[in-house]
């Protein structure tokens, strides 16, 4: 199977990813249905004509239609999901994911999975502070990574059509990582820098400083709006690489504030010039 | 002296900050001239139309002439400035500045100067990561605060027009913080953001990430480009707030990160909800 517009696509979790995928999905022509537990979601999608059909519960019938399936699920919520109907899965269907952790489930999703199955895992690097299907916009790939993460058990053939997705979707560059190089990766670029964000917003009561604060604040805390419950599920799944990262960057703060605390002001300049050289790298 | 559109205005220091007041000011109407030692600028600003005169040293009868004089100069250069030319002030004159640090300044700079000038310190919470007046532009302050910090040697009239210059450059919002006050303030939302974008930058070799990356990373480090001369300077003249506030962040990181490895779920949920509710408050 290869992407051809016959294909009919699943999305399991209408949020704002999920509703992302369909919207993008079917202004290119597919033919796009759904699964969310909120009757709601799926009654706003089917009337904004973001889906062609949704429903409320994994559907048999349904389920075994879909030639591709894409879970945008919490990490737990998609094991369960696998383990509960993997079975109604097409012979011959592929599936993929938008998980932001990969070691902890890639391995277990493909060994639950019957073999006449393939589950290519994936990661867009896309976001918004928002939640839910309305806020679901087909803009939120453009300029953005999209990384395809396989193991030793995926074909060549998954792999392509994965990243054919990736550049279907219209993401600005599509890459290839293991599971262990997409953790590494993701819990510096991403866990950490929210880590930081929440940090810096619970270090000390600073809602007065609204009247004074310039654009460093607000983009340093963007993210500080945070879904605690996913997000606290993603740093315990990807612990270990966290906690390295965290520990790199407390002692890199340490390292500066001794710097300030001693005036070496030469040593804290070459910091300086160190971040503005590699920063400059991710101009886009 | 109000605002009147017959001010003679100067400006000394003409790069972005500079520039930017510059072009607001004549926008407005103002006849404004400029100081700066780098002929280009000035010659590039005269062409452009953003200044109608400018000089590469303080002609004595240049400065004499001012009602009112705006200071874009690095602190410690300030300071000689006002030293060095401060009596070719005009009597009656009105200073101010944009100086990112005011108490370590802004004492030494009224004590020096004559009975006859006064000078009403304020800090326009604005900027961008490119330099020179060539990238000034007078949006930079909209959207943007302004602070006012008056010493108990300020009039209130000297107050209140510094206060119409802000509404005049068309800033969002306009505060009056003690110099005190303002280095608290400026220690968290702008020099520690920026201590922590260049610690994030440096603690691990990077470069390889930007094909992954996502907008959280890129947000975090838009001001990992730094200008190292004048934001070192501006750290040391704020050294004891600044190292207050790193060290509180640098303990609530260690704290985040203790309840991530202990697996203590539930505090890290609370600190999000905080971080989450908190941030709300700073959407404009």
């Amino acid at each position: 199977m290869d992407w051809i517009s016959e294909d009919q696509i699943m999305i399991v979790g209408l949020g704002l990813m999920g509703g992302s995928y369909a919207r993008a999905l079917k202004r290119l022509g597919f033919h796009v249905s759904a699964i969310d537990k909120d009757p709601e979601s799926i009654e706003y999608a089917e009337k904004s004509g973001i889906i062609d059909r949704g429903y409320t519960v994994p559907e048999p019938e349904a389920v075994g239609n879909a030639d591709a399936l894409i879970f945008a699920l919490y990490p737990g919520v998609f094991r369960e999901w696998i383990r509960e109907y993997g079975n109604l899965l097409k012979p011959g269907a592929r599936i993929t994911d938008v998980t932001g952790v990969k070691k902890c489930i890639v391995y277990d999703i493909q060994d639950m999975l019957k073999d006449d199955v393939e589950f290519i895992a994936s990661h867009p690097m896309a976001g918004r502070e928002v939640y839910g299907v309305k806020n679901s916009t087909d803009k939120l790939f453009t300029d953005a990574n999209y990384i395809v993460v396989p193991t030793e058990k995926n074909t060549q053939g998954a792999i392509e059509w994965c990243k054919g997705l990736g550049r279907l979707l219209g993401f600005r560059k599509v890459s290839v990582l293991s599971p262990e190089q997409h953790d590494e990766m993701i819990g510096f670029v991403s866990q950490l820098t929210h880590c930081i964000a929440v940090g810096l917003m619970t270090c000390s009561d600073n809602a007065h400083l609204v009247d004074y604060t310039g654009d460093s604040f607000r983009d340093l805390t963007r993210i500080a709006r945070i879904n605690d419950a996913m997000w606290s599920e993603l740093f315990m799944l990807n612990r270990e690489p966290l906690l390295e990262k965290m520990d790199s960057f407390i002692s890199e703060m340490q390292l500066l504030r001794d710097m300030l605390s001693s005036g070496d002001t030469e040593a804290l300049r070459e910091k300086m010039r160190l971040s503005t050289e590699r920063r400059a790298l991710f101009d886009k």
